[in-house]
């Protein structure tokens, strides 16, 4: 039986349980690859700690050198995040004439097309199934399993982490700071979780989802985002209140051939799939032209989930599948963009609103009438009790009829700024009717 | 750009929809691929018939050598049902050196070890996508994303008809009859809808599905399988009185080392995802050891979900991934069923039972004298009111705790000879807690 040689790089929560699989199943990998695949070398930036699985001595080192100068090793997984050095690392791996699996989305949605670039001229792949929803075969389910469908929306909880606050705060009653630290405690939210929280980590995904689902060539920091940071329990009770869960939804979205792209706190009507989503589960809902809507739930994060992925890589390029897809996709190209993005003002949605307001008379007609000026349309309002807590402030719960990202936008700005407004208006997206 | 020529067999609703998607969406499909996928013949069996796609006269005709004399077609999708001509047309263009697309499930569960050892010797591909639960893309998704795991529990609703008929009993609170010719209308069940009913398609699919996901080497006639032909809308209606929905659920799941396979009228515990999948959807529940638990929801059956899957098979053979994956699988090989399959009736499960009894003092005394003699333990009783449009029986609904399938028989054919009893029993397994 044939072999193929392995190097990690990174030892970590993934690298860990990728280096688990590749030694403690390799007859099972061999029996679905028809060949073998050989962990050979594992580089780490401290060969000296302590690790929580035991490799032979002389397979574990500091020196890259030991994989690039290596020519039995045919294929890197580079396991280390942030983008240096993993950037020069990934680098080095191609010129020595490794194909390459990794799972650092941040490395592929900042470095994207200067990597993929490289690996071309250097007829190399990149294979990147663990980069985005963890478990879930995602990728290989767009860039592969669709290639008959035009995808014309794309809806996702890509972020574990913000998916196990929020639900920490629905069905444990924790406020946002309670959450987090339980999330970090539970090894869900890494020490500095400012990426998982303020959505720029579901937007990196979202940007390496809509390269392969639509040709999108979006820098990440370009897609609208909104965090869960704000986010106040007060909102979640009021939305479940009207039959709704709040998630943080990524969302890619054709529009008359135009894309839209955005990342923000959303109502999803109970009982939709998405709303459904618990804790650190991931969920992507895709709707092709020919399938139609598709739905895949599972783990989006965790040590062996994402390993899993990482070993499907290595089988698929230790056997070639992941060669002949890099090659025929041309995925982070220099070639155009073959969507324009939205104008985000231009789209409309339904909202959730809530304002905390003066317990006066004349209140809600002085709301209602800014938002009748900017065409907003109300479809029910909910006028709780005065809040105790917050000074007497009554809390005012409004969900529109379809209205404009820009018109609600501009009057919510308007409407703080009237005295009666007691604190900053909240303004959510919503999906399902 | 490289051209692959395509021939296709038969022109019916798959087929219809291949065509379309190959002549309508001939860019999309080479920015997949990385090559144009040209259709260049369609043998069908009466081409003078009217057909719903336009194709020009010359490329449709009943002589099957137009495919397998033309050394331009490399391709051929076999989108014909039945057993015979398919299985003999498949063996003739796997022997003019065609690689081979099929969405013939019930050829695959019959033939299947003599066309894949044919296509082996021949050094030819069978790629069947589209064989499976439709537009989801579970195949791949088993034999290749989970390359890293030992699956380990595979429930599936994997028929769309039973579940169309299901919905239309629970939800429109039609009979069974009403609701089959409604899936008739519509299209969803054959003319004769007997393997969808009682649960022979769902078998098929199911021993696909574990042989992919096991290795298990088993006919589709050795999965014990009840249909939903005897479906009483009264116990549709009693398991939503106790918080389930009941589904026809084919399972696969490994005790011990030893497979459990079956498909039956199953009881779900309401909010579970495979209780939510209605109509005419299909969904897949996977645990993998390492992935956890995958699921997948989508349309099982119709045109362009259909269309979709074989068009992701002609993409996959056409740039070489399907030849890949088929040969390092060794699908349907003469080697030896990795697994036994368990005695089924030693496996334990939780029992919706229900009795149509005599409306006498001590009734429920005996039958739960019965029970008890064979070790099953009841976890809940409702004794409805007695039935006045069936002559005054009482519908006794019980949930049994765990008991196994053999005790469970047993009773229930001793309960059944009892005079207190006025008609069949009824006996479902409850998956849920």
């Amino acid at each position: 039986m044939q072999v193929t040689k392995i190097g990690i790089v990174g030892l970590g929560t993934v690298g860990t349980g990728v280096a688990r699989i590749l030694t403690e199943k390799a007859e099972r990998i061999a029996r679905q690859a028809g060949r073998m695949l050989q962990l050979k070398h594992v580089v780490v930036s401290d060969p000296s700690k302590v690790r929580e699985i035991q490799l032979p001595a002389d397979m574990v080192s500091a020196d890259l050198t030991r994989i690039t100068a290596d020519r039995e090793i045919s294929i890197a997984a580079l396991l280390v995040g942030g983008l240096e050095p993993a950037r020069t690392m990934a680098l080095q791996l191609l010129a020595s004439g490794k194909d390459l699996v990794t799972a650092n989305k941040a490395l592929l949605a900042e470095h994207g097309t200067e990597l993929f670039d490289r690996a071309r001229d250097l007829g190399r792949s990149i294979a990147f199934e663990a980069a985005v929803a963890g478990g879930i075969p995602i990728i290989t389910n767009i860039s592969q399993c669709l290639s008959a469908n035009q995808i014309t929306s794309l809806r996702g909880i890509l972020n574990g982490t913000s998916n196990f606050i929020i639900s920490q705060m629905e069905e444990g009653g924790m406020s946002f700071g309670e959450a987090l630290a339980e999330a970090q405690r539970l090894g869900y939210a890494e020490a500095d979780p400012t990426m998982d929280i303020d959505g720029s980590d579901a937007a990196q995904k979202l940007a390496i989802l809509a390269h392969l689902a639509f040709g999108a060539r979006v820098h990440w920091t370009d897609i609208p985002r909104t965090g869960i940071d704000n986010l106040d329990p007060a909102d979640l009770k009021y939305a479940a209140d009207l039959g709704y869960r709040i998630k943080l939804v990524a969302v890619a979205q054709l529009h008359e051939g135009n894309l839209q792209l955005s990342v923000s706190p959303t109502l999803i009507k109970l009982g939709r799939p998405l709303a459904e989503v618990r804790q650190a589960y991931n969920a992507v809902s895709v709707v092709g032209d020919a399938v139609g809507k598709l739905f895949f739930h599972g783990l989006g994060a965790g040590r062996m989930p994402t390993a899993s992925a990482v070993v499907a890589d290595l089988v698929d390029t230790a056997v070639g599948r992941a060669q002949i897809t890099f090659h025929a996709l041309e995925l982070w190209s220099q070639r155009q963009s073959r969507v324009q993005l939205c104008d985000p003002n231009s789209l409309t949605h339904r909202y959730y609103l809530r304002f905390a307001v003066a317990d006066h008379p004349g209140v809600l007609a002085e709301l209602c009438g800014v938002l009748g000026r900017h065409q907003i349309s109300i479809a029910s309002v909910i006028q709780h009790e005065p809040d105790g807590q917050r000074n007497g402030q009554v809390p005012l719960v409004m969900m529109t009829h379809q209205a404009t990202e820009g018109a609600t936008q501009t009057a919510i700005r308007e409407i703080d700024r009237l005295p009666i407004v007691r604190q900053g208006s909240v303004r959510m997206r919503v999906l399902g009717s």
